[in-house]
Order: C-alpha cells, then structure tokens, then sequence
C-alpha cells in the first residue's frame, strides 16, 4: 500500500505538499493537486490503510430508483451487495447529481471519500463525468454505459443487441410484418443501443425496417401522442418499446383508443420489471435477471480491482411471453381519428 | 444429480431403454437416442455421480499450437487450468478435428465422455459444430467465436473493436494519413471482426476507408504478393496485420523488396505473440493478455454451470509500441518493380 512519502518521491515534491494537495488546501496550484491525486490514485494510495475500516466500494446511482423491491434497481443494489460484502467490503451507495459532478473531478472525489471503486448505475451520456472515465484511474464499472480504451473501466449489461432480436424474432413466428418502436429520448447509451439493435434485428429477419417505424421523446405522453397514431397509420400490427413502462403506457393509451391488446396490435416491453406480472394484458417482455447484473458489476470490478483488464461483461436476456402478444390481425388497426381525419381529408379534396 | 430413472420417467419411457441409448446401442431408434441424450442434459445427468473421479471439463483445440510457451495457444490453456484445477475440475485437451464433428453429435459427444462443459479455442465458422452451437444443452465458451441467443454458451475474447482503434490512433499520431489492411481468410470469426472494425476505427478516425485499402488471402505469401503492391501504389505509409505472422512476413517481405521498415513504411501486428519482441525491427502489435484469457473462458464457463447465463466476456487488449512504427515519411515508398512497370507502361503509350 501506498503511503504519502512514495507519492512525494515519485513526484520530487515534500510530503507536506502531497497532505496539503489531498486535503484540498488552497494554497496548492491546481497543477501540483492533479498531479498528486492521478500519482496517489495511480500507486493505490488509501487513507484505509492506516485504519481498521473495511475497504469501501461506492455504488452511485441517478435517474433509477432502488428503495423498494418492486423498483429497478433494487435487485442490482441485493446483487451486488450479495457479493460484495461477504468479501469484506463495505458497500456506501452514492445518490449522483449533476451538481456533485460539476463540483468535484472523479479520481479526487473517490481518493478523498476513500473509496476504492465503484459501480455506476443510470448514468446519460451528458452527465459531465462521462467524459472524466475515459481517463480516470480509479477502477469503475458502468451498467449500460460503454466507455471503450481505458483499462480501468468495465461495461456490464444483459446483450441488448440479442434482446432486441428475440423479441423481433418472436413477433415474426405470430406472423407480424411490419413492428414499430416506441422509445425514451436517445439521450442514454441504452437507449441508443436498443434503437439500433431494433432495426438491426428487422434486417436481419428480413423485415421492413423504414426509420419511419421509430419514434421517441422525453415524456410518454409526447411519445405516444406523437407517434403511436403514425405507426397504426403505416400498418404496424405490433409495438415494440424501448422499456416496461412506456409499453405499460401505450397499453393505456390503446385501451383510451378503443385498440384491443393483443387482439388489434401487440406489445412488447424491455427489462421484466416486476410490474410487468401485473399489467392488464400481463407484458410480454425482454428480461433483464438484475441480481446476476449486480453480482456480475461487482464481479467486473474486482477483476478490474486485481489488475485483470475486464472490458465487456454481458449476460444473456431471456424473452419471457404473455398476454401482450397475439398472432397479427388479418388487417391492420384503423383508429377513429384517423378514420375521420381521412374521412374529412377526402372531403376537402376538390 | 439426475439418474437413468429420471430420464426415463420424465420421458416415459423404460430405463432399459435409456441405457441403450445412452451407450449408443443399434436397436433403438434416431429420435429416441436424440431425445434421451437432449433430456439427459438437460437434467445434468452424468455417470460422474456414480464414481469418485473429479467432474470433467474439455478443452477443444484446433488450428492452434499449444505444447511450447512460444505457442499462441500455451498461457490459453495454463490460465484456464490454473483456475479449473485448483477448482476441483479436471481438465482434459481434446484436440478436434472435423472428422470428429462430423461423425458424433456434440452434446452426446459431451455426455459420452462425460464431460461437464467445454471451452474452445480456434473453431472457424465453417466447423460443423457451430452450427450445433446455437442450440446445445452444454455449458459450452467459445474463444473468439460469438454464437448469440443462446443461454449454454458464452463469448470470451479480448476486445477486437478496441485493440484495431488503439492500432488506428497510433498510426494517426504519428502521421499516417492512408493505412492499408492485409488479413488472413475471412472464413473464422475473429478475422472477420477484425476486418470490420480496422475500417471502423478508420471512419472513427476521420481517415480514408476505401474497401481497396485491404487484402486478404488465407496463404501469407499469396496475401503478401496479391496485395502489397497494389497498397504500397494506392500510397499507403503503415499496414496493419490481421495477426503477428503476418505482420512478420511482411517486415521480411518488405525488406526483400527493398522497403525499410519504419522508416518507409510502418507494420503493426496483433496478438503479441511471444516472437513479436524477436522480430527484425520488433513489432509494434496489439496485445492479448492470453493467460487472462483462459483464466476468463473459465470463469465464463463455472458461470455457465452454475446457472449464471453469460452472454459476452471481453478485456481490454493493450498497444506495445516497439519499433516496426515511427513517423510517417514525408512520400510514400515506391516499389522498384512499381517504377519499372510505370516505366514499360509509360514507354509502351503510343
């Protein structure tokens, strides 16, 4: 382990600059701290080690909930503690804002607070740290988020590119022709993925895979006011979403309309969250196993941890049917409005 | 752990029966024999249980050396036994040819010889068994081959994707501005990735990425005399190598015609195979940790056994910049025999 004089020595500077540097004093130039705190991370340099506390992984999460076990993340969270802990860390879960990223660089963040590694879950491609892991030395694993060439960082994930194609696959064998896709704004790495795997399973069952199907925004409502009436109108017989909830919504959404599921249009979601046991149909949907997700992600960081350069560490999903899924109708769903936005349209006509 | 009894139960059918089938015996029929060996694991039955040996695991090997520690294969398969091992596994080298695939079925291939999983090192995608692959019973890791969808088997490589961006930002550091590619046949799975991603890393690299740029060939000297001419005349001043061999034909091919390597042209290689610090100059190449490897097709595979269903397993390869690579020259090489041709083409205009 590491101690304050191998850092000052490495960086031929006093011992006293280093404690002032990892302390935060202020007068220290900016230059001399990131210099100490890549050189202390680098060399694994540990408050703990002068202690009797257990070495402490930080679990951040944002934008997922984990209280209580019906929520996402709360299976991720048992995982990995399940694994973690019996190997004699203490687990500290870190709730993530943007504010704390703007305030503090990672590496020193991670040094000060004494942590060892950690495992992200919910990150967005805008979140300002995102940028510092391509970099950063302190091991970390990221769930759904791909940050390539640093062998410091891990990326875990159940295959979304082979969820997606089960899920295609499985709507061709009810015999749909045209699927559309329905998603949360492409801000996230995950989302981004699944949209491309989407049409990539289309091609590669054959199918029509017009960028028209696709639709996404922020808010549900936007999203499924703004596209589900243009997919209908293409002849899509089946919805694929891009997670539970939004297909939970659009099930709403179609009962509002007066289109019966599975009957008129099928609907598939993604993750197997525990709601989706309990949706009326019951979701068909892409299972993500969360538990194995978080004892995979401490997996990868011990590996990391020990030296051993873990890049990718995905499981494989599992297409779990029921009732949201039906053999396609003989005709495409015509909805009310747009019977009668058709109807005054020809109207109008000359 | 299952006996005949289960199977037979769970079929309907006599133990007796199940026997013969199990010990290959003429008088039962194809379906029955297919449906007893696929029940049979499925239900992990296995004669191990009855005996005091340690439970089996098999690693297939083909197209690939492994005695010596200058062979590709030696850490594989050191790392994979220094986990397997001390694990309580024995493991069993089976060098497979296609003759054996082709004469036994894999999954009873596996229950016959009372193997619990297999990790295999150097199948193509025209090995017989791949295709068996996508839906096999046994926990089965694949090196450097990816068979999605299925839940019994597992991908472990080291990131292909990554390893040619590393080689790709290497050569642009140093001012290479048109990289050719020469590759071995594109009939395995790992050299067709390659390919794919030595142009993807171009096009993430803001640099010219005509598929002229690349040649391959499944003998080196073929591959050398087909294509290095046409790249050194498309005006190319590095050539990446799909592997190290070729990298180190092409060094001495280059110096028979003349060409200096660095300085006129630059080679990268991949692999890091043990000869690549014993080359003439000594290769830049991009590294596979090897022992890593095997210790993770290991890990894969308990995973597998265990229930866990890995989908995809990669680490991070790492550039060793030795001396086949320096700074772009400031012309492009040009071949004396280019010359020659230019001149008798230039003196043959009417």
């Amino acid at each position: 382990m590491a101690t304050m004089d191998d850092i000052a020595r490495e960086l031929g500077i006093t011992k006293g600059t280093v404690s002032k540097a990892l302390s935060g004093a202020e007068d220290v130039s900016e230059t001399t701290r990131k210099a100490v705190v890549e050189k202390a991370v680098e060399l694994g340099y540990s408050r703990i080690s002068r202690t009797q506390e257990r070495p402490r992984l930080a679990l951040f999460i944002l934008n997922m909930s984990y209280d209580k076990p019906d929520d996402f993340g709360y299976d991720m969270v048992v995982g990995f503690r399940k694994m973690a802990e019996p190997a004699g860390y203490e687990v500290v879960i870190v709730p993530l804002t943007t504010q704390m990223q703007l305030e503090t660089q990672y590496d020193e963040f991670m040094l000060r607070e004494n942590f060892r590694g950690a495992f992200f879950l919910g990150m967005t491609l805008t979140d300002p740290w995102m940028k510092l892991f391509e970099t950063c030395r302190t091991p970390t694993v990221l769930y759904d988020n791909h940050v390539p060439g640093n062998p410091n960082v891990a990326y875990v994930a159940a295959d979304n590119t082979e969820g997606m194609c089960l899920a295609v696959a499985h709507l061709k064998s009810l015999g749909h022709k045209r699927i559309g896709y329905l998603s949360s704004a492409l801000g996230s790495y995950v989302y981004r993925q699944r949209y491309a795997a989407f049409f990539q399973a289309l091609r590669e069952n054959g199918m029509d895979d017009r960028q028209t199907l696709a639709g996404s925004a922020l808010q549900t409502p936007v999203c499924l006011q703004s596209h589900l009436p243009r997919l209908i109108k293409e002849g899509c017989t089946a919805i694929m979403c891009s997670h539970d909830l939004l297909a939970s919504s659009l099930m709403l959404h179609c009962w509002e309309l007066g289109l019966h599921v599975p009957q008129d249009i099928s609907v598939v979601g993604y993750d197997d969250i525990p709601m989706a046991s309990y949706t009326s149909p019951k979701l068909t949907t892409v299972r993500q196993n969360r538990t194995e997700l978080g004892k995979s992600g401490f997996y990868a960081l011990k590996s990391l941890m020990d030296g051993v350069p873990i890049s990718t560490f995905l499981l494989h999903p599992q297409l779990i049917e029921r009732d949201s899924t039906a053999p396609a109708p003989d005709k495409p769903a015509k909805l009310p409005e747009l019977e009668d936005a058709a109807g005054s349209a020809a109207a109008a006509k000359p």
